[in-house]
């Protein structure tokens, strides 16, 4: 899994591919649908921005890469499909943690 | 394909042309039309502004130029036509992502 | 058509003298009134501050001078008449462009 | 007109003395009332702060003095009388321009 | 009438005594009740913080000092009461003026 | 009274016991139950954090300490009880001043 | 307790068990539900982010450690499961203080 997704995010934007119900729950993580909090979501990390400009003109690095399973905030990012499957787009702020494997 | 657009965006603004409906199910990529998420639209960097002056007085360069193939978040920018043609402009942080070919 | 306008305008403001309805139409530039998006308009510029100043107590230069034909969005800036001509005082972060002839 | 109004104005305020609607159309200017735009006022800046500290702890010099003749946005600013003559006391960002006799 | 008032104000904040209604009709200066403005009021700098921290850690000096006579927005600040006497305690950036006698 | 107790707030946060309305009327101090104003409350300090971090990543000193008395605003901060005592945490920006004795 | 958690957090996020209703009133905090005031949590930190960037691109350390027995605004971050078990992943700055054995 590498950075040539079809899609290159800018800035700190990151292309993630939700992970189906199904794998979640073998995965053991279940993301309880409350109604006081934000549900997170689990995926795929498939490409990720160069990073965003900081106040003083530098770059600040990504802090996830290609190919890390992460959870993220429900309602982040957009949707968008190719060839009928589904990818999010978001900002690396959106994304809580990285799933250690 | 050059800068010599006939609105030359100010700042980090970028005039884009967004693609047809009918292209987008060719090029693979569908945006569907959620309720909960913010549609991205598909189209083409025509003009780029010289980039947003940061707080120390310095010009923040452009990450895309006149030719890319981007996606943005459908409701933003502003939409004006030339000769019964639809542009859009808007800001660069608005644009999502480059489509690589 | 110079700086000599009767109203200087502080920091970063610009008047703008807006274009006709008509005038719009022969120079070949729609602006589609549409309910999603905020509806751009044309104008020229009759006279520019001097620009707004920086954190660091630096004058940003003006990116728009007397005699340009701009685009704006349409809710922006401040209405106002000398002997019965409609002017328009807005900041330059609300001009979205400069149309080159 | 000098600067020993009665009120010392605090960082970038000012005080102004609004021009009766009378003499308003005297001077060629009409401030039509608009319901999508701010209508704004004219007035004679009466006195005028030292100016607001910037983010480095400098002082930034105003750009009106005492004797200008200024437009503002109508309802920016506070309304004072003093043996019953109305005065406004506005922060010079709400300042749009300076007119020019 | 020195800094030894009771409560001594954190930061940017001036400890204040409103004028009562008859003073102000005796001092010339008459705050009138519009509905579309703020209404100021009048009153006595009893105590002042040592002023706020600035952005690079310097504190920013006050311009207003215990036994000045100012002018303030009306539904700014907190009230409170001692031996049954009324003071408020606003910040400085609430006050619009110092009345010069 | 120390900086012993039970629980150490975190960067700006300061832990106060509210002071009971019987020892405010002895005290003098009476806070007035007004609609347009927000009521300030009585407190002492318990435990202060050892202050926040400003823009450059230098820790800003607080101003109150463990024993001061307090005013602060009414409503701000998160109430919690310990063996049937109530305390408030609340950041210092919420304290209005210090109650000097 | 270490910092094997199964989730690494980012940024300056923490992952907290909650702790149970009847763990805490043994330990001797109570959370009243009151409605002027958010309640707090009581949790125990499981895993700490490396700490936010600032503005000046400089790694601000965590205050907070696996281990820390804590207490968190209620609605605050967001919650997940593994293996049934409740978790939460809440920004730093929600951590309102430690609670010391």
């Amino acid at each position: 899994m590498g950075t040539d997704f079809r899609i290159r995010p800018l800035a700190d934007r990151v292309v993630v591919k939700p992970v189906e119900r199904e794998e979640k729950t073998k995965g053991g993580i279940y993301l309880p649908d409350t109604a006081s909090k934000e549900r997170p979501m689990e995926g795929t990390v498939l490409a990720v921005g160069e990073g965003r400009i900081d106040d003083n003109g530098k770059r600040i690095p990504m802090n996830v890469k290609a190919g890390d399973r992460v959870i993220f905030a429900k309602y982040s990012g957009t949707e968008f499909k190719i060839d009928d499957v589904e990818y999010l787009i978001l900002s690396e702020k959106d994304i809580l943690g990285i799933i250690q494997e």
